[in-house]
């Protein structure tokens, strides 16, 4: 696995720089004869897409996905499937604050210790915007795993919960939070508004379900399904923590609150709890598949934070251009692309590994 | 990267199932003129050993490590180091029950679903005893980073957390807990016990420190340091949730509260804060590397729970054998062996790629 | 590794089918700060380009390459480097006849018994023009080893060898046939020309030498260099056979005959001899490192041979379309990236494993 | 890909040393559920095994496995399957003279150029006795694929090959030299004696075919089915040539010289030749796969050779100990063996990226 790869099977390579010509992935190993076209990836790419409500970047980009290779007469032929998205508003600003010193909480001083210098318009490639390669590779991915269904949403702002008493799944896509609880919306419209006003930025946290996986995906160690999620999540940007299932709140359990007890249904056993998130021993149990992302805030905000400069100056910086107030809200079709990523890997190794029994079974 | 193979460059693949002659470890990729013996090996095995306390399982394990290949003379060559612990204490027990009805939260029911039939000899390759082998590599890769010094303490058991006002790093190693607190080790005690005489188990916290880790380690996306470290917690049995440094919290928290400010120093910045546990865009700061890592409670307990058995018929399952009430205890060592093993690996990978860099700075 | 991946540190991934809109690379793991631009790519691109001769393909390609990523201010910075090649001249033939029925020798059948389609149109992705992808590649890799000279030359086509006593390197790249030796480049005109007369096509031999790779590259087995040059040659369309040092004629010497005596030098032993092609062990040794590559004649050719179709039915099928008379001619380039690409991954492996020793040494 | 690991589904990792305590490979990915002991994998370790004629090495190793993981009730688990051979035989001699001075052809000087230092003791990981473990992780892979039916044999030593018109392959396991040819065989008695009361030592050619390999197996391009059995065969010591097919002597050939006609046939098209190796466009075409590899003479011999010291001193260096005069000829099962690994690696891909494909045609 290299350094912007990722996947075992199904593997997807990024490429691109937030103010480069155009960013894209390459998706190989995808089987063929799956039906595959831009109209089947431009959806996902447009719930991601900056600039369309005012929490969110202003920067305006098209984000038109090109397939330019691996399908043809509308299917996959099981070759590479190269996508990519021209960059269309690469705003020329004046990027010196930023060349000289290091924002806090950015990647600009661990690049350059690194590296040695760094491309730093518009934070290169540490910028969310190669996030949406990963939309776009994991349109690629559905195609895998039509049996598997879906769906992220945003659970908290800054500290402020949805009520899952509320919890409403035909609101998400009706908000521009993605949030499953309209008494949320209204509570987050002011607080992100506020921010947005004050130049700061808040945390979210984000849930993602995947229903439909079989039992049997997965592997018992370091592959296990847990380990691929945990991976998964934690590489998308400004995400600092994962959990499978009841995650940290397992760790303050006893063993027979935390068990899924089991009794006898029509196709295998039905579990009567999922504190394991559908994954036991690494492997997937035929429940919903449940994890949680936390995404801290923004480091671009518009309140002067100390800092050094490459000189080794002291400095204040403030971080001007256009920013997400609430990075994680845009994280959400991003996770689920992610989970689908995942998850089509998962898919092919199994087959792979356990392929034969299935088809004698 | 395969199943049961962990890392990039520095590699290891473990093997062996908790009732079988042995179990081991294969490191590859390992530096050449490396000082290494048994002896440098066999106190972080200790420390692991199941059957020092009350509050680990009962089952007796010598865990001595053989080095089967890889040194010469008392130096690492570079070639693969085989390592070996045998397998003394199976106890040859009746595992009637657990081959016929599945441990609700074990890797039971998904091992059968996916590969048609399992080991269930002491949970087989599902075992924590696994873990050992962990523990051995990680004390090869502690060779590889003599400049990194790792340690790791439980934070909380049950929901029971300990006061960082009373933190005291020497505690840790003088108590069966691994804990840094006190007062907390005197409650732990009634705690734990409680538990295993209830025939329950508990939850638990870990944390990690690594210190001494230059700035530049990691990488930006797939192979960020974040990522690599939480695909290495989140491949430990039992472990359900990873945070780096601020974790979940960070995402409560506004962008100017989350920032780490940064002054001039002699050897480069120094940070006022380190939310960002030592790695902002996937790259190490040079600030200690932090996480927290959530162990659910240990699956195999005493009291009853509902299950099925493998012919779908409805059942009670109580797990008798030796377990540990509180899993997460014995997985101090073992994530601390994860974290030398991503940072060994990571310390080899920055130098493949920016290695004339560091020659000619 | 992935299907279309190559490399371990220095990974090159490419994508793009015959008669797509482009074709490309993504190069991961470069190290930063690296002088790149198209102009130190398009040279190498240049001498593989077809139409240039009437001994290679007629399809006329400008085969401009675009760097999209990864150099910012004419240096790479350690990001993925996307690299992109228009199709400008994919001309809309008539594909019915290759569509229906298969060519022997080419990748029709055996596709469509793996994938249950292709696409045909020029061969899709089995077609050669893959192989620019690879020189743009190599060119980055050439960055990488600035230590290192690599040549390559045609030694054979069609049986008819050169002289090694006419051996003047200064002749390669003064004849459409990338030969060093002038009576052969004679004997050559006409030969290929007849065999494009005769609508046939021919094999040949390219050999090719890389100086100034130091002692220690490689390791001892399944990352052997000899290996890793012979998948990287084998890798490429036509290629049939890979020889390291005297390949196969060592299969007819004696051990004393084989050795090659060393001899104290100024820098180190000096050798006698050359039989390993500069590779012990599968480790460089310091010497040239030297292989034989065998190219089989171009399957594409205008005399009619037995085939079934699709269906099932026989047939008899003639490749009209523009082809090379002899596809090891544009191989040399080819050859040449790839030795490129390996020593490059190479380097890198090896201050992985042993930098340490080399900065202390 | 590590530097001791094979494959990409079906992986294996080899460890060891001559003169360690023992050797071994770890072999993951391997399907659930096969037929497995001792029993199905020593038959073919004592086809490699040494002391068996006074053609081979007269160091006696029994070559007992062990399988210490990953097979359960006589079936694979799935999980990692732990082989083990102890070494008995490590003569104790007096390794002085490797110590000090490189022997020509030897990996010696360039592991000590690499690594600083190196285990002398027989050879240490470069010993050909590492090919044990390939040939017992071989066994592994033949039971992945039964349909598949592999033999190789010599075909020539020292330049004295065999008469195809006398091919008779009850032969093969018939007499010490694995060959089918019963005059060769009579010719090889003395030419092999000869070289051996000479302290000399002869070059090899052993051949390999695969028969009942489904069309389908293998990629494009960088895991195309030619790439990685050169790969594979390229890693086994002493090896320094691999042919497909006709190999070298298709670039001798005219286009319709090296066509493989086509006819139709009951189960899919029949080929009238095969000078492709069973191998188009790196896919499998359901024909025998053939291979050709070329082994130079056993590097350790008794007749004087010039060298130099550690130290720098020139010298001359003759290699006591126990040496095969023909390392070619136990080469025979570690060819088939790795012919094995790579197909088995092959059925698997192929299985996970078109298994939907397989099941729904």
């Amino acid at each position: 696995m290299s350094f912007n790869t990722f996947g075992r099977m199904f593997r997807f390579t990024t490429w691109g720089e937030s103010h480069g010509p155009a960013i894209g992935a390459v998706v190989d190993g995808c089987p063929p004869g799956l039906e595959l076209s831009e109209a089947d990836i431009q959806p996902w790419l447009d719930l991601r897409k900056p600039g369309t409500s005012k929490f969110t970047t202003q920067r305006r980009e098209a984000d038109e996905v090109r397939i330019l290779s691996g399908v043809f007469e509308g299917r996959t032929t099981g070759t590479p499937i190269s996508l990519m998205i021209e960059n269309t508003d690469q705003r020329s600003k004046d990027y010196s604050d930023v060349a000289k010193a290091y924002r806090p909480g950015h990647a600009d001083y661990a690049y350059d210790a690194k590296y040695g210098f760094r491309d730093y318009r518009g934070g290169g490639r540490s910028s969310a915007r190669e996030t949406a390669s990963r939309v776009a590779a994991g349109a690629v991915a559905r195609a895998v795993i039509p049996e598997v269904d879906i769906f992220a949403y945003v659970s908290a702002i800054g500290g402020d919960a949805i009520d899952f008493a509320n919890f409403d799944p035909s609101l998400i896509g009706q908000n521009p939070f993605f949030c499953p609880d309209a008494q949320a919306v209204m509570r987050w419209e002011k607080l992100v508004d506020a921010a947005r006003l004050d130049g700061s930025s808040l945390g979210a946290v984000v849930e993602c379900v995947a229903s439909g996986v079989p039992a049997g995906w997965g592997a018992p160690l370091y592959a296990k399904l847990d380990s691929e999620l945990a991976a998964a999540m934690m590489s998308i940007n400004a995400v600092k923590g994962v959990e499978i299932g009841d995650g940290f709140a397992a760790a303050s359990l006893r063993g027979e609150q935390n068990a899924d007890p089991m009794r006898p249904g029509h196709d295998g056993p039905i579990f009567l709890a999922n504190h394991a998130g559908g994954i036991a021993g690494g492997i997937s149990t035929g429940q919903p598949v449940k994890l949680r992302v936390a995404f801290k805030p923004t480091s671009s905000i518009l309140i002067p934070v100390e800092t050094v400069t490459r000189d080794g100056e002291a400095s204040d910086i403030i971080t001007k251009g256009r920013h997400d107030p609430c990075v994680g809200i845009r994280g959400v079709p991003v996770v689920e692309a992610m989970m689908a990523l995942v998850l089509a890997d998962q898919k092919l190794l199994h087959r792979a590994q356990c392929g034969e029994r299935a088809e004698t079974d």
